[in-house]
């Protein structure tokens, strides 16, 4: 039993054959566990949100942002059993920001850096970085045990393996092909560096972005401001923007610092725009979105 | 009297006309007393290298980076008296990586996001850093004091107020203006994104460069590993590379994750790249480099 809004929810181990007769189930236990049961309970007449990385490069299987690529999901009502992936983190956060620019504007180019909290990573993670953090305060070593490199007070390139030809780490290779998936388009660019910070939840961006249609910043400003998922956090005057902290817990992306590129033309419609955003992982990053989804092929 | 090499050393309050005499003085507590005592300084025949940021917009002082351009120094020996500035660290640490690629084939734009620890704040702003953070493991709320948000494993856009026009902070300004000037370059185009992350010592920087001509990855590591003041880290097997830690406490500006825009053509010489680097602040960011300025004047 696990206590969940001060009801008890009853707990049971996962086993061949256990889902049969559920209508959707939610996986989030790593792609291994989704390899293995997904495709099993979809045979059974289950639809499948699968969090993790095994079937977002499968055809077969939509990869959805409900405020993106909706129309990507099965139409037919009731749904027929279908996999469904939930996206990599770091694409759901970017695109719920990009996704008003690209309605309005087109979107050709994203160089987009990383700022990636440990919650990314899970739950031993966020205690590795805490312990490590109080060791250093007291003057102890720092013992990387989940990481490759020290935490405390830190910084690194994103843990996921790097491809020794191209130099992408497994992040940034997501970032790249399900942008082009998620969005159909194959010609998009997508320039990511993934560097992984010590911050315990919610990840952010810095991002530099080229429509394919001059926009001044009034009209980015608005794109913006009427989107869904969209909260603008931008106070110039205040110094006040997006921030880990500021996301964590809730369910929008934070966008601030929208400003024309510094290196373009100072006065009328242009290209290239920055952004800086913040949105938590755990939830719009991961389980929100999953749950998104569900409601979404069940409305 | 202060410590120094066991060696004391005599401290003296500083007072009109204290530097009399003196041959150089390195000028290292802000842009108000530089003001006050550096054109005085110069007058009475001292050779002033400044930290601040209070002469670097005056084309009557140079604005010095060893490695980049030397050659804005007076060569005229002994060397008359002369203020030297020297440059924002961010500045400092970005150009002695793209020296070398400057030289072998151009820059013609660079998009930069940085990754900045709490030393560029001062001894207090690290100190906020480690008290506030020992706050959150035990329970207690982060008070900030010193910055405008929270620091305990947040991060946020630079401290330096916001230019309400353009939106730019003044971190970027000063990587802006001040790229321009060193590099002698009105057209090169420099879009950067200041941000200050819970790291104690030691900026980092994503660095999406193009060039002005075609090369090969092969070529631009080449100009990298034979630059003075570069450190290559860059180790895709093992994912190894520059972290702030690595770079704490050294000369070198580390750079890795030398790559092709992955966004470019997969094979051929291209003209964009992408870096990640890490340079200890204290040291090349600001002491280092000034000391190196006044040994060039006293050769």
């Amino acid at each position: 039993m696990l206590g969940y809004r001060n009801e008890p929810v009853q707990v049971e181990a996962l086993a061949p054959g256990c889902l049969k007769g559920t209508d959707i189930a939610l996986f989030s236990a790593g792609s291994g566990i989704s390899k293995q049961y997904g495709p099993e309970a979809v045979a059974g007449g289950t639809i499948v949100v699968d969090n993790s990385s095994a079937f977002r490069g499968d055809p077969a299987c939509p990869l959805v942002i409900p405020e993106v690529n909706p129309d990507a999901l099965p139409t037919a009502r009731p749904c027929p059993p279908v996999l469904v992936a939930n996206p990599n983190c770091s694409t759901i956060i970017m695109l719920v920001a990009l996704q008003p620019l690209r309605e309005a504007f087109g979107v050709e180019r994203v160089i987009v850096s990383t700022y990636q909290a440990a919650s990314g990573a899970g739950a031993s993670a966020m205690a590795e970085l805490e312990n490590q953090t109080r060791d250093v305060l007291a003057g102890r070593p720092a013992e990387p045990k989940i990481f490759h490199e020290p935490y405390a007070f830190n910084l690194f390139c994103h843990n996921a393996a790097v491809d020794v030809e191209t130099g992408l780490n497994g992040e940034e290779a997501k970032m790249i092909s399900e942008t082009q998936r998620i969005w159909n388009d194959k010609v998009v660019k997508v320039t990511p560096m993934c560097v992984r910070v010590p911050v315990l939840r919610a990840h952010s961006q810095s991002i530099n972005v080229t429509l394919k249609r001059p926009a001044t910043e009034e009209e980015v400003r608005g794109a913006l401001s009427k989107a869904a998922g969209v909260s603008i956090v931008d106070d110039r005057a205040a110094n006040r923007f997006p921030t880990p902290l500021k996301a964590s817990g809730g369910d929008d992306v934070l966008v601030g610092r929208i400003r024309r590129d510094p290196a373009g033309p100072a006065k009328g419609p242009t290209t290239t725009f920055d952004l800086f955003i913040a949105g938590d992982q755990l939830r719009k990053g991961a389980a929100l979105n999953a749950v998104q989804i569900a409601e979404l092929l069940v409305r």
